[in-house]
């Protein structure tokens, strides 16, 4: 049995706070098997540098997924050629730099497989993450049974379908990209543990980790605003898995821990 | 003190008879003072009916709000000519047959002032919820100091956004429209009681109530298809506010019930 | 040399009439080799019906193009099994029924291929037409080197563009959906005849072939209208290219006829 | 009668040069009343500076309007503040800098009101564009029989269905932001002029103005690609009215001029 945590989207310094704070007592605590995190919003809310991911590779994160946020921040190519345990969205065309998925190796020496998906409902044209999930699950399942898969997606309904489809094939589909935790968790009939989002590891009093005010005025102007990460206390929201050796979920619990800041 | 109820995206007939099964037992149990119900998807997914929002009403609801399917079935234009507790989102355009708010009496006498807004991002370009928020909400402010407001829309940022807005003005800010419930309910600093999503109450094997295989068809072959309401086990899903005499939330609780259908 | 006729979307019963108003003394009088035309709103507005696309054929048209109304009609699925002259977005997913893409041969025994294409940009979430474009254009270029390419789409961005991708490999990338033409027909410099888009052949006094006063409705209510085609006097709108043994166009060139109705 | 010359987005240092070389000759040969120019890609084709709207204005434009690209350059609220005949769409919220219309004065003595409009299909959810043009028209027609609306939108639908509503209303609705000429230029029942998109002044070899190789990469890679402007000839496009005492436009032509760079 393996134990797994899977936290969600890192919002800028406060949720890198939050991360460095709240994991490495979880790892050990919770003896943890394996750490996946969204990093997306990593740097200053708009993507992640090589040396954010360092950084939260450090803490004790094994594998970083992204999203629709992947290229905010030029040093994305960067980060893609040197660090493989961050992935992008699979369901980038062929030639897209770096890879949609990575094969984590626990210290007792399971595999696991980690899949980066974006939804096409709301966001942009990419390959259909059904199509796409078929070929790369097909893949991973033959190197280890264990395959967690990060459908970060705006629509509920395109994340629940994909949860439905993979039932069975992967241990578990995770939502990551609204920001806000769902109270859905459950293990489907085919051992899949689900969720449609793990919602943001960031400050509490705020729009989706922005500064409220800023969010309002855009809003209400419908003219451009800069967005600044919020300030004020921390949530670090994750999802904690409990896997067994033929790839299926037999737990999962919502956590979440408060800091001030 | 208050004591109010409000149920999430009723879903067809699976979502009536877990309205049916709950309800009535719930307001006892609880002494609930007012309920409020989403009914846009209460006919076969598809909006709501004459017979259907008296079949609703007969089972307790006092209010029942819309949302984008307000539409979808002809009747609608019956019901909002004859059932003023039927109201619908509140920035269509003036001249909109119908309400967008109801003032509803409670058997102690207390006035609650109940709005239906829908979200601009992802859905149709109505008037701004921001602004008429603010109009509405003012004009209500004149009669009671008890005000709830359905906020039906997609986009987690403008449900938050919007409930940071009319914190301290309205009792509460509850998300509908995603179908799945969140776990972020919480009061805001001013006193509004707050929840991005309450969930759907309806099939709990489906895709937001819909046939699972119907909508993975539809997102794989990119073509028509015909959506059916699911069969199986429903979920009953609201939230239960305390709200004191001055119109402030002292206490947001998540309320799920399942049941076998 | 080859004298092609590529006529714009066919807008219901009024469409059809012209088209058969308009076809024959062409076909006649300008000596035409092929005729394609869109078809996708052929039945009143919403797809295409067998008894139609035989209607459309028996006119003189030799190949028949969808777009995003392909499956308003449900008989598209009898049309494309036993009608090959009617051809679907090439980009539809893999398994879905018809073709995207036909080779028709000219009463002089030359093959032109002609291609299908939906854009990705505000319509459905397909294959890229880039992509897709590249290998259907390679293949019928090992059988032919006149290949017409009718790129179905809203954003100018995106026809355009397909156009410069593919100049010198087609000999006509031509525009439709829009159901406006476009007054920049042209000779890309590598030979590939391009308009952004060909216009509907339908109803003058209309919004894209629908009774104008319905749209207005639709617009300023918000709500759903149902539709029908406008009446009056009709546009016939067409692209004439001449297209050299090479497969380069040597001459575009607008046609539009108006008849009273 | 007047005449009026209306001049399509003007794209970047080409779009600006294309007016300076054609603009005075004729403003001269056709004795103009009145120029209005779409001016939101003026700078680098990204919004407007104070600078390069007075370099415009110089030229022997009267009144600039803008578009969904009006707040791309910060330098606009200096703009808006300082010069009166840069207009903003008028349909942004009440409170926005800027005015959304502009009562000009030709040389005659005439009064002509212009007014700017931002359609809301797959733009932003600003007011009903029919509710607002319906407020400003009748204002504008308190002091003048003329008046000129730049429709700057993507739906070919929503343009159309303007002219329509505004006919008779207004001498002329002409659209802007497609970039590409449509040639559909009439004059409606009521007298009210109508095109729906005059086209671009700006590189010819171009998506929209900008670097095809760009645009390109753009839709293949699906990643964010910097935009410059293209190099190359550039085509001036503009449309020609006569509008006669009444406000009734009596003519309406096409203007095209090609320049090598
Ligand atoms: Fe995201
Ligand atoms: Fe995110
Ligand atoms: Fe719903
Ligand atoms: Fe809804
Ligand atoms: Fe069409
Ligand atoms: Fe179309
Ligand atoms: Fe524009
Ligand atoms: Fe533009």
């Amino acid at each position: 049995m393996l134990k797994i945590l899977f936290i969600g989207d890192i919002e800028g310094r406060p949720g890198r706070k939050a991360v460095k704070a709240c994991l490495p007592s979880l790892i050990e605590s919770e003896e943890l098997d394996l750490v996946v995190a969204n990093g997306e919003n990593a740097a200053g809310g708009f993507g992640i540098t090589l040396d954010i991911a360092k950084e939260l590779l450090a803490c004790g994160i094994d594998v970083i997924t992204m999203g629709n946020h992947t290229w905010d921040n030029r040093d994305i190519y960067n980060v893609l050629e040197h660090e493989p345990r961050v992935i992008r969205p699979a369901n980038y065309p062929k030639g897209t730099p770096g890879q949609g998925y990575y094969l984590a190796e626990t210290d007792k020496g399971v595999l696991v497989g980690v899949v980066n998906m974006l939804g096409q409902v709301f966001l942009e044209p990419l390959r259909c993450p059904f199509e796409t999930a078929d070929e790369i699950v097909t893949n991973l399942r033959r190197k280890t049974d264990l395959v967690l898969l990060d459908m970060h997606a705006e629509a509920t309904s395109e994340k629940i379908a994909l949860g439905w489809y993979l039932d069975g094939r992967v241990s578990a589909v995770l939502g990551t990209h609204t920001h806000v935790t769902t109270a859905d968790e459950r293990i489907l009939p085919q051992g899949t543990g689900y969720i449609t989002d793990v919602g943001m590891t960031g400050p509490i009093n705020s729009v989706l980790g922005i500064n409220s005010e800023l969010v309002i005025t855009k809003f209400k102007t419908k003219r451009p605003v800069r967005f600044e990460v919020a300030e004020g206390p921390v949530a670090f929201n994750a999802v904690l898995l409990e896997v067994d050796e033929f790839g299926r979920t037999t737990q999962i619990k919502r956590i979440r821990q408060d800091l001030e800041n």
